[in-house]
This record gives C-alpha cells, structure tokens and sequence, in this order.
C-alpha cells in the first residue's frame, strides 16, 4: 500500500470516525478542532495534532469535516486558512452539507490557489463514520478523486461519483436529507396517530416495517421513541440547518417545496422547545404534544 | 381442504384479483359490481354473479372491497343491503379504508343482524391482489377471523392480527397511508429538487435507494416519473380520499399533522390539474411546474 498523508479538520462524531478510518487503513493522519474535548479523543486513539503551517505542505489531501458552508470557507481561505499553506496540486475533500452554488464557489477559490477540490457530502451517522463505512456522494475533477483516493476509501462503503465537477455531490446529498428529514417528520406523525388510537407503537413497527408505509428512518428512529431514547445519534439541531440549506437552494430555484417547509418548522419548534441536543427522533414529542398524547417515557 | 361459499362485493382492481384469487384457491366465489365493465372481467374469469337475496345466505363471509365508509355501510345495510340476507354466524370482511370510529360502528350494526365483522383494510395494490399476495391489517372477534380464514388466506401474503375488536385494523391502515401518502409527496419534492440541480433522475434513484432517505414508495414510484409513465397502478384520486380521511381522525383526536395536510394538498392541486386518473406518482407533475422544470417525457 501506498502510505499518504491527511489532514482531517473537524474531530466531532463524523471527523473522529473518519480521521481513525484513516488512520487504520495504516496512512498518516493529522486531525485539528477547535473543542479541547475533540482533540483529547483523538490523541488518546493514537492521532497527531494538526498544525497547518506545518502539516499542510505534508498533506496529499486536507478532509474538512465541518458542520456548514461558513465554517469550510473559514478552515481554508479564512485569514489562517489551510489553503495558503498546502501543496500546489494536493486536494481539498469537503464534507459538510452546503448549496451546490456554494461547493462551486469553494471549487474556483481552491483553483486560484492551485489545489483540486472535491465536494464529498458523507451520510451515514456516527456508527457508520467510526466503521469506515460512510456513504459518500462525491463530484470533482478526476485529480481530485485520485488525490482523495486512498482517504475515501478508508472512510466510506461507498463512494457515488456524481460528475466531474463541484455541484452534483452537494446537489444530491441535499436531495437524499430532503427525504431523510421529512421521512422523520412523516414518522413522528404516524407515530402520534398510532398512539392516538391506541395502537400499541412495537406493533406499529413491525407492521409497517413490512408495508408500502416504511421508509429507512422510520425503521432506524421509531425504535428510538418506542425505547424512549432521545440520546442524539443525530441531533434535532441538524434538520433546521439541512433543510434550510435546502430551503434556499428551493427559492433559488423557484421551486415550491410545501412537505420540505413543514418539516423544517417542525424541527424548529423541537429545537424551540428544547430538544436541539436530542435525538431527531425528539420531533415526535412536538406532534405527541400538540394533542396531549403520551408517548413511551412520558409520565 | 374444506370448501368454503363467499361473496365479493366490488370488482374494481383490487376487488377483482381478490376475487379471483379465492375463486383459484378452489372456493365457490359470487361477485358484484355496479359496473357492467368489472362484471364483464369477472364472468371471462369464469366469476359467477352474485344476488344478495339468493347467493348472501349461502356465503360463509361477504366480502367488501369499495371504496370508502358510504359504499360499505349501503352494501351491507342500504335499503337493499346484504346484512339482512346472510345467515346468523356469517362473517362481513371490510376491506376498504375507513376511520377506526366507523369500523366500530359497522361491527355494532353486523352484531345486530347477528353476523360478525372483520375490520381488514388491504393494501398491496392491484397486482399483489391477482397474485394472492395482499397485506392485510385486520381486527374483530376471534369468530370473525375464523369466518374470514379461508378467504384470507387465498387473498394476502401476510394477515396481520391486530387485535379482537375492530378499530386497530383500520387505525393500523390510516398510520400505514399516512406515511405512504407523505413519503410520495416528498419523492415529488426530491425530484423536483434534483431536477432544478440537473442532476440525472436514474442516477437519483440508483444513490438514494441506497442511503438514509430511501423509502419503500421512493423506490416503486421514482420508477414511474423516470420512465414517464403514468399508467395507474395506484392513481392520484386514492389520497385526497385516505389523507382526507386521516385528517379527520387527527382532527377528532386534536392532533396537528402539518406534513400530512401538505401533502393532502398536494394531490388535492394534482386532481384539480386534471392528473385525478393517473398514477399517483404524478404528484410530481404540481412541484416540477412551480418552477417550470420539465420532467422526462414533457416536451
């Protein structure tokens, strides 16, 4: 094996995991983050501690693994940006969920400063990330698929090549966190009107489980209301900002999106009521209470 | 094996193949329709046409599959009603969609002609109807489930048991349209989205059937949209009716179900656009035109 070296910016439940595929895999892998609990996970795992004057000249490729589109400009054409320090023709492997326009404003900026860009959108969740076993929705120049190769690899099950430029990566992650939002909303309704009639909820999974009704979230996150377990695997908070993300790149288009609207003010009014932290699956307590409904765990 | 006498009333697509699934099973099998079409379907089958005041005596259960509340309350106690022709201990299998408040009131007024009542809406559509291959969701009293058996059998792949009263039969039902109504109106807003980001809508459905917001109606009915084909295999008049009635029942449990309402409006915009007859995957028909976007097959 050909042993690289990465940088991996960003150390939260995503990053981490995919910094330690990485670095499994048997490549050198420097990882940063601004939180000193993140970088203790890390160090304690073995990881080196990134600096970028110093690590990014090293990097074959630098892996953002940051929570939105401010945040990836910031990690590289900010005023202490990564960009300015790395190697002419390494690659940048954008991971956060940001607009298609956007993805392709970062790609022309990478450009000015020589380096390749790819717009990888990862899902999967934490379990996944910790596995290596991410599913990746990428699209860029095929110097930037090569530069990013032996990362992707390690990080992900799965790599869709969408094109081979910034865009179709971002624009189909946005469309997968569409549905996977409103299937969630979807579920904490038919959650909610299964109790109102008295239906018992494990009963309910197993029988739409197996019908035209289910969807991946209903299977992975009704077991979390019917366990009453509101630890985030992914959190309420996620969805006000994916879906409106996408909420945007709707209007930009002119495009009426009335389920995708519905859903995103149902995950505000769980983060508004406190349920940010928990669990997506939380946004069932907001349908349950609407009507007074108790659901498992409630007093 | 123990031949059986049934009627089935209503030989509409789902009607029909639960007819002639019976009927192949090796029971005798009597069926009606308003429709002289639907008979005409039935008798080439080698049907026979069923007469209440005649064949309702005789059959062991009667069958309903219509289309809603009214059309099984006039079946089986209109002025011209089988109930008051089956014999004592006979068995009514109700197998539209109906709120859980009129399968109670259906099973009081079978109990009063001395017959009992299976609560037992289908779904599946209409070719798992001809194969036998339905999913039923049905409630009643252990003897209705008895009187219903053999005809059961021959119609579905798997009966749920949903308890001994109706009710959870047709409330299991409203949870599984719910979702299934939802998740459709939500492929609609996916593509559209797609769409607007040019991504191509093969290469959609190949990713997403593979990540976190696949469903089971993504995956049936993305199909119709790329090929274009909009031949009703469930058509777009079927959800103004069940979301129509979900929102009763959330309405009469003071539930608030915003994505269930925008998705009813949704179909509600396609019917009134004229797509009421086409396959319901032509919801997608009313987002793609909010932005003017053209689906496969517009010119």
């Amino acid at each position: 094996m050909n042993i690289q070296t990465f940088s991996v910016i960003g150390l939260g439940s995503m990053g981490l995991g995919a910094a330690l595929s990485i670095k499994r895999a048997g490549h050198q892998v420097f990882g940063a983050d601004p939180a000193a609990a993140r970088i203790a996970l890390w160090q304690e795992a073995g990881g080196k501690l990134a600096d970028p004057t110093r690590d990014a000249p090293l990097s074959d490729a630098v892996i953002s693994v940051v929570l939105n589109a401010d945040q990836t400009r910031q990690v590289f054409f900010g005023p202490d940006g990564w960009a300015r320090h790395m190697r002419k023709g390494a690659t940048i492997v954008s991971c956060a969920t940001v607009a298609p326009a956007v993805a392709r404003e970062l790609e022309a900026l990478a450009k000015d400063y020589g380096l390749y860009y790819l717009d990888a959108p990862i899902s999967g969740g934490a379990v996944k990330a910790a596995q290596g076993q991410l599913s990746i929705m990428a699209s860029g120049v095929p110097e930037a698929f090569d530069g990013a190769e032996a990362a992707l690899s390690a990080m992900a099950a799965v790599v869709h090549r969408l094109g081979d430029m910034a865009g179709p990566g971002s624009a189909m992650k946005s469309v997968n966190q569409l549905l996977a939002g409103v299937h969630i909303a979807a579920m904490a309704e038919a959650l909610g009107l299964a109790v109102s009639q008295g239906l018992d909820l494990t009963r309910v999974l197993e029988v739409i489980s197996a019908s035209a009704g289910n969807s991946w979230m209903f299977e992975n996150r009704a077991p979390h209301v019917i366990d009453a377990d509101y630890s985030p695997r992914s959190s309420v908070n996620i969805w006000p900002k994916d879906l409106g993300i996408i909420s945007d790149i709707a209007r930009d288009a002119g495009l009426n999106l009335p389920l995708t609207k519905s859903a995103l003010d149902q995950f505000r009014a769980a983060a508004e009521a406190g349920f940010g932290h928990e669990d997506d699956a939380a946004v069932s307590k907001i349908v349950a209470q609407s009507a007074g409904l108790s659901l498992p765990g409630d007093a």
